[in-house]
């Protein structure tokens, strides 16, 4: 990995680096904040995956989480959410192709090239990190809107990497959404046998979740109506699945909302990789 | 004032406003933070002035303060660095006209009509703020950078206004540096004599503060040749002046430097403001 730049936080530090991604085929960038303890021997990870539009600068920038990482002693990290660059397929739309990258792995052209954000998250990275960081191979994973998609599905198919999850306004059923149906169709093609392992209902209602779950949503969310919480809700009290589902009174979509219950997912994964 | 956006944070409301300005003769953008308390009274306000280049947004996105401010029941002001808009006198540098008004008043063409920065901040915004906003009249300041100049020069010059001061890296002696002479010559003319009441070593040198200081310094700031705190360091020493001038080891001139202290820049406000 090339450092692209670093500066002191909290004690810690956040840098930016490059690397070539295999599973991409190009250039990916990504953040990575070390707390104070990283100094003293391996740390936790939490993995931060970012909704539409954002690169991998928006939370690293806005969400405050580094505070409540020094204080914990964990490591985060903030991936892209998609390839990028000239030779890269991309569209028009603010919701595909580059900067939407749903964490799929693409079976359809022009995607299937560069757009396979789901192995890159669940296995180059990992490798990537945990040879070149400060990392003691514990992992949890949380997200903000797509990127709350990404951190339930990647959690929900891969508990023996991610020991804890939480999620930040979560799109929690795509299959039923025009954040998910259009992308989907356009990834993954028509067929929708292959969309079910990229929705985190239709996840946990097929493999369950053996740990807990939380999630924060704002209950005047301009996107309530794409975001379906009320599916997860509903799936999670059904199957007793252990949880909690918080509907936060005045609080719409924005990086204020992340920031404002940054502090309570950070202790929440600290408590949960510290006890793994 | 009228309201372009507001975002629930921190249990609190994260505002931005735009206003006509008599003083700077156009409009003026800033954001506002009201912490819950002000659901119940008024609240003192924190002034964030903010450096070269910024406009109300920067501090407001990536600083941070909303968390504290709401936990110690601090409002807090977001000003724009100088008036905006295809009318206002602008230059190629970064650190000249629009995003580098240094809070004075001009009196030199092409700049005198619109950058009258110093009076909109002590007398403008105080004045239409008090009428509208929850706001006790208890008023402290700080600022980074080119916002820490004006924050220590605006409250030496007023202290019956601003009972509290401090500052993130802020350009503390501006007639010695090419972060001052430039903009000063620009501003003000060539006559040094007029730029007295702008350099924050010079002021205090004069009237002293009858209260204490606190400013935080990156020891790896990237710019420490042009903020020069070591002429404030020499002079606070010299003059037996309360405060605290802390030099942080390892952070540079960045947000993440400003995140990292704000915390405590908004407690000592919180506690000189509720003793006053």
């Amino acid at each position: 990995m090339e450092l692209v730049s670093q500066n002191r936080c909290f004690g810690g530090t956040q840098s930016v680096y490059r690397h070539r991604s295999e599973i991409c085929d190009g250039e990916m960038t990504l953040g990575l904040f070390l707390p104070p303890q990283a100094a003293n021997g391996p740390v936790p990870l939490l993995w931060y995956l970012s909704g539409l539009t954002c690169t991998h600068e928006n939370a690293m920038i806005k969400a405050g989480l580094q505070r409540h990482a020094a204080e914990h002693g964990l490591a985060v990290v903030f991936p892209d959410t998609s390839p990028r660059g000239e030779g890269v397929a991309d569209d028009q739309a603010y919701d595909l192709g580059q900067g939407a990258g749903f964490y799929v792995n693409a079976t359809q052209r022009p995607w299937a090239r560069h757009f396979r954000m789901y192995d890159y998250i669940v296995t180059e990275l990992p490798t990537l990190l945990m040879e070149e960081q400060p990392l003691n191979g514990q992992h949890g994973i949380t997200g903000h809107s797509m990127g709350g998609h990404g951190a339930l599905t990647i959690a929900f198919r891969n508990p023996e990497l991610f020991r804890s999850v939480s999620a930040f306004a979560p799109i929690v059923n795509p299959t039923r959404s025009d954040w998910g149906r259009k992308q989907f169709s356009a990834y993954l093609g028509d067929d929708e046998a292959h969309w079910v392992d990229y929705d985190a209902c239709l996840l946990l209602a097929e493999r369950g979740w053996a740990g807990d779950i939380l999630i924060d949503q704002g209950a005047t969310d301009q996107f309530l109506d794409l975001l379906r919480p009320e599916a997860m809700a509903n799936l999670m009290a059904e199957r007793r699945q252990a949880g909690v589902m918080r509907m936060q009174a005045g609080y719409d979509h924005s990086y204020y909302f992340v920031a404002s219950f940054g502090e309570d997912h950070v202790r929440w994964h600290a408590e949960r990789l510290k006890a793994a």
